[in-house]
C-alpha cells in the first residue's frame, strides 16, 4: 500500500540538482497523493493562482522539506516520488495562512517543514506493522503544534490573520450555484484554498495522473455534498468547501490509490467519502475547546480506519502494490 | 485471548436466517463479554423491559452490525459468536438516548451500526500484534463521534433529549437503599439504562454463563461502589450506577475471561475494577469541554492497560485460548 | 534501546533488602534514565534539600513502586537497574504538589505509584515493536489522570494548593540572572522543583554519571532557553525553568543514551531539546481547557518521534544496546 509512482525514467532524473527539482514539483502533487510531474506542476501553478503568499510558502515548504530528506539521506527512491515534500507543501501553506506573512513564519516555515520530513520517517516506522502510510499526518500535527502554541509566543505572533471558517448552523437550503461551487472548493480546499478556479486547475492536474484518479476526486466530491446536505449542514460552508475536501481525499486515496478497481471498493471509497463528512463536524466541536483545527484530520483517520479494516473483509481488495 | 465461545452447535446453526438471528442474540450477551444464548436472550428482555425504545434501538444496532458483517464477507466464526453485534447493539441505545427517536435517528443507526463493524475489523488488526481486542471502543468512537457531531446538523439536532448525569459534587452520605441501587443499577448502565431491576434481569442472564461471571459481575460492582465511596464521589451518581458499570465490564473481562481462575489474578480484575472507577471521573472531567461522552471507555482503557501488562508480570497468567 | 545501565555487580547486590534500597536509589536517578548509585543518592539528596514534602514523597513513590515490581514478579534485571521505580518517584512529587499533604494523599500515592509498575509493563510490550522504551510516560498517565480526576471526589479534594505555572504572555527581556537561573532550574523542573541549587545538586549527580551525561544536560538546558527566547516566551517563565525541563531530558535522551556519539547524532539531539521547548506551550494551551498538566509529555513525545525515525535516517545511528 504505498502512494504509487512511475519506477521508470527515475534513474535519469537522478541527477541534482534537476532531480531536487523534479521530485519537489512531484511533491506538490503527492498533496493529492498523485506522483505524476504534469499533476504536480498543475496544482503548483493553482498555488500560484490562489496569491502569491500561497504559492510562495507551498513552494518553499515543498522544497525545504524535500531537501531536509536529502540531508538526511532518506531513501531516494522515496525522495524521487515527491513522498518527502507533501507535508512540507501544506505545512507552508497553513502557516502563512494562520500566522501571516511576518520574518518569524519563514524561519518558522524552515524549522517546521523540516520537522514534518522527520514525523514522516517516525509515522511511517510506526505504521508499517498495520500495513498503513502516513498521509499527511505529518502535515497536521506540525501545523496543529505550531498553530496552538503560537500565541504563547511574542515574537511568532502578530495576530491571526484569516481564520478558516468553522462549521457553526447556519441557512441550509442550497442553490445550484452553491453546488458547482462546493464542487471546485471541494478540490481547492484540500490545500486550504477556498476558490472555484483554484479547484478547477487542481481538477485538470489530476486528469493528467489518469481517468480513475479524476473521477474518484469528482465523485468524492460530489459524495461530500451530499452527505452535507443530507446531514442539514449549513449552506455557506458547504459552498465553500469546508465540508467537502477531505471527502475528496478519501475517494482518491481509497478509490483510486490503495484499492483494486472493483465495484464494491468503489462503494467503500464513497461510503468513506460521505463518512469523512460527519467526522468533520465532529474533529472541529472536538479541537475547538483549545483552538486546534481540522486540517485533513478527517480524511486521515478515515482512510486510516477504512485501511486497517481491508484484510478482515475479503468483500474489498487491496491494490496491486505500486 | 478471545471472548471465547462454544464452538460446537455452531455447525447447526450455520443456515441462514436462523443462524443470523442467533449470532445476533449472542451478539447482545457479548456486550458482557458473554456468547451464551440464553445471557442474551435475558439482557435482549431486559432492555425492553427498559422501554421499547432502548429495546427497539438495541434490537436494531445488533441486526445492522450483524448483517453488515455477512455482507462484508466477516469470518463466519467470529459472527455466529456474537463478535460482530455488540457494539452496534451499544451504539443504537447511545444514538436513540442522545437524538431522541426521530426519523433521522435510525438513518443514523443503520449508517452507525454499519459502521461499527467496519471498526471492530480495523482495530482487530491495529490490537493483534499486542494481544488485545477492540472490546467495545467501535461503539465509544462512533457514538461519540455522532453525539459530538450531531449539534452541527440541522436535520440531526432535536436538542439534547435525555443526558446522562455527569459526575459532579454533592452529597456523600450513604443509606442502604443507596448500596442496593448501585449494585444493580453498576449492571444495568453497561447498557445506558438508569434502572435496578433490569439490572436484576441482566445479572440473571450472566448466570447462564456460569458462576464465575456473573460473581466477577458482583464483586465488580462491589469493588466500583467501595471505591467510588471511599474517594468521596456524590451519593445519587453511586447510586444511578454512573460509577460503577466500567467496574462490572472490568471485573468479567479481566476476571472471567481474559484471565485464568487463581487468587492473583482475582486480585487484579479487583483492582482493575476499583480503578476503573477511578478513571470514569478524570475521563469524564477530560471529556467536558467538547460535549463528549464517557460511554466504556474507562472500562476499556483500564482493561487494555492491564492485559498489555501481563506478559511482563510473570505473577498473573492469561486464560487458555477459547 | 534501553535505558542502559551497568550490568556487573548486579548479582551482589541481588540479596534482599539491600538489592530493594539499591535499586530504589537507582530509580532517583533513572528519572534523568541514569542507573548509577551515585548519581540517584545525589538527585534524591537535591530533593530532599527542596523540601521535606518534596523529599519523602519522591522517597515513597520510589519505594513503593519498586516493591509492587517485586510483588508482581517483574524481571529482576530492570528491577536492580531502577526502572520500576523512577515513574513512582515522579509521581509521589506530582500528588503532593498538585493534592497537598494530606491523608488522602498517601493513599492515593500507594495505588498510584504501584499502577505506575503496571503501566511500565503495559507500554513496555506496546511499544516494543518500535523500539520505543516507556520513559517517563507511566507518570504522566497516572498524575494526569489523578490530578484531572481529583475535583470530583470529596475526600480527595482540598483545593489546589501550588498550581504550577503556566505559559502565558509577559514580558521577554532577559538579565544574566535570569540566564543562569533558568540554567539550574531548568535541571531540577524534571522533578517539578522550581529552585536553582537543587538543580545544581542534580547536576552534580549527573555528573558521576559520565562527561556525556552531564555535558548533554547542560546544553540541552541551553538550547531550552535559546529557543524560549527566541520564540519570545515570557521571561519569569524561562527563568523558572518552566519551558527548558523537557529540553534537558530530550538532549540526556537522544544526545547522551539512546544515540552513538556522531556530530549528526549530537546536532539531532539538541534539535529535538529546542522542538520540545516550542512543543511544551502546545501541550499546554492543548491541556488547558480540561485542566490537565503537561509533565514531562513534550520530552516523551519528542523522544519517541525522533528515536522512531531513527531506522529510516540513516545519517543517524542508534546506540548499541547496553
Amino acid at each position: 500500500m504505498t502512494h504509487g509512482a512511475p519506477r521508470g525514467a527515475r534513474q535519469a532524473l537522478d541527477r541534482q540538482p534537476l532531480a531536487y527539482l523534479v521530485a519537489s514539483i512531484r511533491g506538490v502533487g503527492q498533496v493529492d497523493l498523485q506522483p505524476q510531474l504534469l499533476t504536480g506542476a498543475f496544482i503548483l501553478a493553482a498555488l500560484w493562482a490562489a496569491g502569491w503568499k500561497v504559492g510562495l510558502f507551498a513552494t518553499l515548504g515543498t522544497l525545504i522539506a524535500t531537501a531536509t530528506a536529502y540531508l538526511l539521506d532518506v531513501d531516494r527512491g522515496s525522495i524521487s516520488q515527491g513522498l518527502q515534500g507533501y507535508s512540507g507543501c501544506l505545512t507552508g501553506i497553513a502557516l502563512v495562512t494562520f500566522l501571516g506573512n511576518h520574518l518569524a513564519t519563514y524561519i518558522l516555515a524552515v524549522v517546521g517543514c523540516a520537522v514534518t520530513t522527520v514525523l514522516t520517517a517516525s509515522l511511517a516506522v510506526l505504521l508499517k506493522p498495520y500495513g498503513l502510510t502516513p498521509l499527511t499526518a505529518p502535515f497536521c500535527l506540525v501545523s496543529g503544534v505550531m498553530v496552538l502554541g503560537a500565541p504563547s509566543f511574542e515574537r511568532i505572533w502578530h495576530g491571526a490573520p484569516s481564520p478558516v471558517a468553522n462549521p457553526t448552523r447556519g441557512d441550509t437550503g442550497i442553490t445550484f450555484s452553491d453546488l458547482w461551487h462546493a464542487f471546485f472548493t471541494n478540490v481547492s480546499q484540500v490545500f486550504l484554498v477556498n476558490s472555484w478556479y483554484v479547484g478547477l486547475i487542481m481538477l485538470v492536474g489530476l486528469a493528467f495522473a489518469g481517468v480513475r484518479v479524476v473521477l474518484a476526486a469528482a465523485l468524492g466530491s460530489i459524495a461530500g455534498i451530499f452527505a452535507a446536505w443530507a446531514l442539514g449542514a449549513p449552506t455557506a460552508q458547504i459552498a465553500d468547501g469546508i465540508y467537502g475536501y477531505n471527502s475528496v481525499l478519501v475517494a482518491i486515496a481509497v478509490g483510486a490509490v490503495f484499492l483494486a478497481d472493483t465495484p464494491w471498493n468503489a462503494g467503500y471509497a464513497l461510503l468513506g467519502a460521505a463518512l469523512a463528512t460527519g467526522l468533520t463536524a465532529a474533529i472541529t466541536s472536538l479541537f475547538k475547546p483549545f483552538h486546534g483545527h481540522t486540517f485533513t484530520w478527517p480524511f486521515i483517520l478515515t482512510t486510516w480506519a477504512l485501511m486497517a479494516a481491508v484484510p478482515l473483509l475479503p468483500r474489498l481488495r487491496a491494490a496491486e502494490a505500486g
